[in-house]
């Protein structure tokens, strides 16, 4: 391929709407363009890297035993209805009608589509275990979509779905598919992606896994344990907190706590510090905006996932009306409306002695003890986990909270789909049996933006060869001197004969122009023809992330341009 | 890959739902299955044969220097608001709102989008000429889905545009990707594809081929001529006519003909033969119900693209009403409403004493001369080609009308879209244009029927071995037999160590199934391995067209099966 045709603009400025370097360099790079909110048409040199991480995607899958199939885009909303999806899934599922006025869906994920096709198929244990996979388009109709290719209303997916007799047959698959995974990311050129503990959503099923690549600019926020290598999703992690009950037992007293409508007014008003005092944060349910309270300690945060999947229903943060008895800033456990439900944090466990509201505007107790003014309750993990509390698995002081984006996920389904979609197997005793299923995904896209999110320096993305759009990238400075321009030439023909992918500038502008293009492309290798070189008989090559810069012998060139890709394709694929 | 966990049921039964015979032996070989009108899941075998279909025409598509891109599914209906096609096309364009209310329509084609990602790009003539192509996913609202994958409403489709500064430069890529069209059809087992003449439709732009393979089943009517090879789309094609004066001028007479409303009825009662009669038709204009009638030679049909195409806009067959001062039955040149809009055909040139309606209820004219008896009228061709009818090209009466499937289509676009979505480039002089464009289509999933549909007998699909989902079925006949599963397992582990695509068979089932399910997989080389064969040391090797049937020395049987299989795929590739 030669540069000067290769459609799409390069440029120096950075866009003022990308928010992420990814997303500024493969803009910059001519790799994609904004069509409408979340969604872009891609440039060949984009689509060449997302058709090589596809591909190693496949090799994966199938040395997994994946069997590749295709589902549609667009599907009946009577299949999403047998699995109760329909009416659950908010506006995210783009519905609309057909010419008929048949409802139907935006495929978003595809687990009844999986189940359709293998439902009257799988009908005998002895058809079990298998996996299908599909790598297709997708559409989520997200309501903010962000930073490039990161997240996007629609995207190229690989979606793979496993059915088993058995919960440790499905468990002795996932490992394999998490083992799959880890490959599938290191060859793609992220290896430290790390895979973390998740809340499963909206999928169903128990255990889940995410892959996270370790970033800044990441959406997602992971906790950490760099001791014993804990690692979890906020939403999923837990919580741990110690406290130290109270010596003394004072009696609990009513104080007038004018104006103190935060914490932060309590605590400094009662000269205490958040963590020794009980603040209340307030919720309505989704479906009838009644009210739920938890109560946590003072320097805690709500994680909202545990009380949604702690009450079976969604929430939103609440707006206190004056019917609602409750009367904000001041909320305490003693003196709450009865229609109010109240939830009761771990971290308030062995805290026995803490101011708390009081539930009368500008009034607050003190030296409050809940066993002794209130009476027992239930304690559960509600709150999200902070950096530098202690690690669920090793029980130190050393977590961390860091930023990533996920890029692929796990999840272990269970029955939820196959119950509700009715799909049953006979085992050997003549015994009717839903399937558990597992489900895996990776979004391709988002892969391809995370590793320039990893890979890059300020003048563009830094492929890794395994995905790299070309291999090489020859250049050949001065292409108006002829003895440079005619062994340039043959170079091209020499590696294309030899299979190596090229992508040949052999336009007629400034070193600088073409080098900053050729770092915008990203191509791990780029052999440099020019006068000077020439006159010694010489190429120069290098690799795009300059561990390699040298010079070789022109008649060699071919020679060790082919090994030097073959030695990086070497390393990627470990 | 093993057989016994293929996902997928293969059975005996032709549906009832099935009226073509590859939509029938894809359903019953477990390579589809429906999800809703017109809309199927894939299964893995047919998913590896679009996949290799696909790889054959990226092969192609890249060879005449094409840049595979990818275009969104779901796009903006602004976009199609700027080419005027958001309101155009009628239901088949599927148009919905997103979450904000945004309409948004799904790419049944990508020319505005095409135009979109390149418009910013190639605004000087040194960019030109380029070619980028997707293959995609598409969905199409058909009124009347049919015959499986051959007319379906979700579909994946290569689209290929191309951008040209001079009309010379089109046609020569045209005739480019015209061959490279033959080379990918050839390639994918059905060279016997022809490329007719077509219409251009909704497309815009004027000249046009589709790729036609040949087939009663087609849905679509072509025109051949076998003596010079002429050859075009029923809709495209022109009609000659020829008629000799009559030599006697009796002069016109109104006559009563009492319930004569039908040529037929007409011709019994003045013992006459329509090609000496004239009728009329009548349509109606879609936007506002007026009337157009087209009078041509009682033999001929009316060809309505033809009339769309001179009127410029939509037309439907008309429902006559009192108010309109047309006599049904009994229409003719003289009398008419003047606000009839009225056509004459060619087919009325020299046809000088003929029978014609006089206007009035059971009165036609007879010995009618148009030129004396109502004045000089414009002629045009607005009839369909017929069988024996005259070769537009040879002049003989040589005409065919053959039934055909299109699997693919290239169109000279002109600059319709350029213009209407301001794309332009400075020419040398600094002058502003318009490019011109082409665009090429090939539906993949239509493609891989039509080769099962000219390709199969009546156990199943007879793949080539370029599209196979594998290239060898390994059966091993009486798996219990463990001479005979010993040397299979090391026959299969053999091939897969060469490359050789196998499914491999070891069920232990009765040999009648095993040979159905091959043959229902279509897959080209069988290797039988059983008890018999391997008590002379042979295996039995068998080409599922029957053109090879031999046996093979067992130690050479991996040597064997792999050159069969080379040779096969050469003499696909040409």
């Amino acid at each position: 391929m030669k540069l000067d045709k290769l459609v799409g603009d390069r440029f120096k400025e950075r866009p003022a709407e990308c928010s992420i370097d990814s997303h500024a360099l493969m803009v910059r790079g001519g790799y994609m363009k904004f069509m409408a909110s979340g969604i872009y048409s891609q440039y060949m040199p984009l689509k060449r890297i997302l058709r090589k991480i596809e591909n190693i995607i496949r090799e994966e899958m199938d040395a997994i035993d994946g069997q590749e199939v295709l589902f549609p885009v667009v599907m009946p909303g009577s299949l999403w209805e047998e699995s109760g999806r329909y009416n659950a899934i908010a506006s995210e599922l783009l519905r609309f009608k057909d010419r008929n006025g048949t409802p139907m869906v935006l495929g978003m994920t595809h687990e009844e589509a999986a189940v359709h096709l293998v439902r009257d198929y799988a009908t005998t244990y002895t058809k079990y275990p298998f996996m299908i996979y599909q790598i297709q388009t997708k559409f989520r109709d997200e309501a903010r979509p962000r930073a490039g290719m990161i997240r996007v209303r629609e995207f190229t997916m690989k979606d793979a779905y496993s059915f088993h007799t058995s919960q440790e047959d499905l468990e002795a698959y996932y490992d394999r598919c998490h083992k799959a995974y880890e490959r599938i990311f290191a060859r793609a050129g992220i290896p430290e992606t790390i895979s973390v503990k998740s809340d499963s959503g909206m999928m169903g099923g128990s255990v889940s896994h995410e892959f996270m690549l370790l970033t800044p600019v990441g959406e997602d926020s992971i906790v950490l344990c760099r001791e014993c290598g804990y690692s979890a999703n906020m939403e999923a992690a837990e919580c741990l907190t110690e406290n130290v009950p109270a010596v003394s037992s004072e009696p609990c007293e009513k104080v007038h706590t004018p104006d103190a409508h935060t914490i932060e007014d309590l605590c400094a008003l009662l000269k205490t510090t958040p963590e020794k005092t009980c603040k209340a944060v307030v919720y309505q349910r989704n479906m009838d905006d009644s009210y739920i309270v938890i109560f946590l300690r003072g320097d805690l945060d709500v994680n909202e996932t545990k009380v949604t999947n702690f009450l079976g229903c969604d929430i939103h943060p609440a707006v206190i009306t004056e019917e609602s008895g409750i009367v904000a800033g001041f909320i305490g456990p003693k003196g709450l409306p009865e229609t109010v439900t109240v939830l009761y944090d771990n971290s308030l466990v062995n805290l026995t002695d803490f101011p708390c509201g009081a539930n009368e505007t500008d009034y607050h107790y003190v030296h409050f003890n809940m066993k002794r003014d209130f009476g027992e309750v239930e304690y559960h993990d509600f709150a999200k986990a902070y950096a530098g509390g202690i690690c669920p698995c090793c029980g130190k002081h050393t977590l961390e909270v860091s930023r990533g984006i996920e890029v692929g996920n796990i999840f272990q389904l269970g029955t939820k789909y196959t119950e509700s979609m009715k799909m049953q197997y006979v085992d050997s005793d003549g015994e009717l049996h839903y399937p558990i299923m597992g489900c895996y995904g990776i979004g391709v896209g988002r892969l391809a933006a995370s590793v320039c999110e990893a890979h890059h320096d300020d003048y563009g993305p830094i492929w890794p060869m395994s995905i790299a759009p070309w291999q090489v990238n020859l250049c050949c400075v001065r292409s108006d001197d002829e003895q440079c321009k005619a062994f340039a030439d043959k170079l091209y023909d020499e590696l294309q004969k030899r299979g190596v992918e090229v992508i040949y500038d052999d336009r007629n502008v400034r070193p600088g122009v073409m080098f900053s293009d050729s770092d915008l492309l990203g191509i791990p290798v780029r052999a440099v023809v020019s006068p000077r070189n020439m006159k010694d008989g010489m190429v120069e090559i290098t690799t795009r992330d300059k561990s390699v810069q040298k010079k070789a012998a022109a008649e060699n060139a071919a020679d060790e341009i082919q090994a030097l890709v073959n030695e990086l394709l070497a390393q990627c694929n470990g």
